[in-house]
């Protein structure tokens, strides 16, 4: 009988639990949670404050007696302090504060990531006391809740315009709070092109989000005010004020644990692991967001994301009982909802593309949803990224309205990327279609025979 | 300069035209189309009657005058009455009568699909005056149109309960009319296997249609109440009358004008064609729901759909020019909204499979179109089919309610059997997830999971 142990219980280390505990029920498995709240949904937070998910627990993808009726043991508020590789124990601190060790034959790691500072002066003095807050936990969720019923804010800045920070600008918008969304760099959601980036920030001044994009912020203090953030614009300082704000700036592997124990580090400063989660430190896998990513277009790089934690943990709890599945790579697909209007991509922009090697050329197109005779019929703008020299896929991103089957429409994307197609195949796929839903040519491939026709285009107007 | 001629004003004939101008602007196309109704949706005709697509005119995918801003020229009300193989002229009957011919270098034959009339006594005879109703083009929904605004019929039968019949169903029902379905096999829309069908049934039956399933269709003839429809139910006579009649029981290819050029028949005594669209006649191809269907599980069969006819069309536009390209195959995706549900499917069942060849297992199971805790989710209902030699996939079948992003889900499967990947490679796909729109493991995985643990108890229990 294997015992596994298994710290972290996030997406990483649940899903290598249960995989565990489903190839083989005589596996003793031991779940090591920093806090009390294993195999929650962070994705959904914002969804909280939206006041769309209620009550909090609801967020939990699975309770805590549903995950132990699945045979597995939780030690919950317990914190891995150290691993003993040679003689393979866990070191762990108990609620009550005493030292255990947990003796294992395989171990998991899945501590996950931190919230970054960004080099921001303040954030890390001050805190939810302070009304200054991160949201990465139930802790801060709490903390955050704690501070919104208390003090009511009236506003708000939020340092960071990625996913978690337009998603919780929305949410302190349906509250009725003031807000000041600040972005780095030329418009908000980085992962887009600023040409659908620009789609996506009308969307959130129309909705009364007040956008400040090309906006360095250096620092957060107290101030009689409220608490002001500082920040360098077009060359010059840049000050703004409110009642509270939430730093939404990225995260950090949190790799102590594993580098204390000998693992190295690779991209992204993010624990090194082979294709099967091992990290080279005898008996000891690892698996999420603390470790650095296949990506089947990049090879090794940095790209946290809960869909990858869960397929990375399953593989780490299949391989420590003794499979040898590999994990076959991620592609970067995303989606986020802000307010009615959908934001999806998948694969590599012309900036990622170039920096591997590629040689991508990008073209921007829109068509609708669904037939336009049919009531609803919105249009999806697109950017399709290929390779010019083998007309491969190399990338999608896509932006339109709520409803417009956006989410499930970068999936055939991503499919195509995984397959590894040219972008010119994608009109060989025999895609769905009725009016109400679609076109007999699918967005999708109106979308890439628009960049076959713009590429052709370009190799005419610029022989070489 | 090429001359190309096409025969037909529909999905495959228009497709090869605009290719071909396309690809060849020097290309003089000429496109001989028998009503005066080119590149109309025929797929949109039921949302004319439910009163959603208004004027009529709107169903054009593009007017004439955009398809002659292209430069290609139309030969509307001209019916193509003999192909002179040798002599490289089409036979043509222009609108006041007169014979005349008209001199190709290529010419594509794109004459499509008839309604079938299963053998039942009367449809032969009795038509649009006397209530007797088929709905294959906009001749026919003219015909329907002025019977519904003269007579102003209550009731109606429909023969069949396949897309077509049930998307008509819902349009009578809108109207107010009564409904009765009769279905020949055991439940609706038989490109289903019959536990989802029953969905699709409920539907039905919870919006007002008497669906009656199990009956064969004999005759149909006027008596004193209206139009009585014969059948045979459970080894008796059934009858049942109503003020209309709509059959919708299939179509058969349309083959006589290259029969007679000297074209051989294939799967579903549908024109034999190679992967080039090429006939064996020479200079002349063929495209759409004249010809056989190269199906990438099944090699060749008979499996009409506008999305193939478009492929095809292209293909034969291209071809007939010098090209080179060859029709990679369809994988028989289709997708119905009937009512507030969506249907789909890719692929093979078991029955397909089988018969194919194949050694199928499919497994049934239900997963959230997204996270259960954000508002609105609802169960999508799969059956996955995979071959049990190889685990390969061979087709999914799904339902679920409007709104639940199904048919773009079903693309996710077109897209993977078009790669040939195994069902257990669908948990590697990289696929979005946002709590609103999705899952971490999206429910096309939780799917195909379902498939593997389902298929290995079935191994276990029926050892060889």
């Amino acid at each position: 009988m294997t015992h596994l142990a298994i710290v972290g219980g996030s997406d990483a280390g649940i899903s290598a639990a249960l995989r565990a505990r489903e190839l083989d029920p005589d596996a003793e498995v031991t779940v090591v949670v920093a806090d009390r709240y294993p195999n929650f949904s962070i994705c959904g937070i914002p969804y909280y404050f939206t006041g769309e998910v209620t009550p909090w627990q609801s967020l939990a993808h699975r309770t805590a007696a549903e995950l132990e009726a699945t045979g597995m043991t939780l030690r919950l508020d317990t914190l891995a302090t150290g691993i003993d590789v040679s003689g393979k124990r866990l070191e762990v601190r108990t609620p009550s504060g005493a030292t255990q060790t947990i003796a294992y034959d395989e171990l998991i790691v899945g501590t996950g990531a931190l919230p970054s500072h960004a080099g921001i002066d303040g954030l890390d003095e001050l805190g939810p006391a302070d009304g200054v807050h991160v949201i990465h936990s139930m802790g801060d969720t709490f903390a955050l809740d704690h501070d919104l019923a208390t003090r009511q804010p009236q506003s708000a800045i939020i340092v960071g315009a990625g996913y978690v920070g337009l998603e919780m600008a929305e949410a302190f918008r349906v509250r009725g709070m003031a807000v000041t969304q600040l972005q780095r760099g030329p418009e908000v959601l980085s992962t887009l092109d600023p040409g659908l980036g620009a789609l996506v920030h009308e969307e959130l001044a129309s909705h009364g989000v007040d956008v400040i994009t090309g906006t360095i912020v250096t620092a957060v203090q107290k101030t009689a005010a409220g608490l002001t953030v500082t920040s360098l614009r077009d060359g010059g300082p840049f000050t703004c004020t409110a009642d509270l704000v939430l730093a939404v700036v990225g995260v950090r592997p949190n790799t102590e644990l594993l580098e204390r124990a000998g693992a190295t580090l690779g991209a992204g400063r993010a624990v090194a692991v082979d294709d099967r989660m091992r990290t080279g430190v005898p008996h000891v896998w690892a698996a999420g967001d603390g470790i650095v990513t296949h990506h089947r277009l990049l090879g090794l790089t940095y790209l946290p994301l809960g869909t990858t934690s869960h397929k990375q943990g399953r593989i780490a709890g299949e391989n420590a009982l003794g499979g040898d599945r590999a994990f076959p790579g991620s592609v970067g697909t995303q989606v986020v909802k802000v307010f009615d209007l959908v934001a999806a991509r998948t694969g590599l922009h012309d900036r990622d593309a170039e920096a591997a090697g590629y040689e991508p050329f990008t073209a921007a197109s829109a068509a609708d949803d669904h037939k336009r005779y049919y009531p609803g019929a919105h249009p999806i703008h697109f950017r399709v990224t290929g390779d010019q020299r083998d007309g491969k896929l190399l990338g999608a991103q896509l932006v339109g309205r709520r409803g417009a089957e956006i989410a499930k429409r970068v999936d055939t994307f991503a499919t195509a990327l995984h397959a590894g197609l040219t972008v010119e195949a994608l009109s060989d796929l025999d895609l769905s279609y009725t009016p109400p839903l679609g076109s007999p040519w699918d967005a999708v491939q109106v979308a890439t025979q628009e960049w076959t026709r713009q590429s052709l285009r370009m190799t005419i107007e610029t022989p070489a």
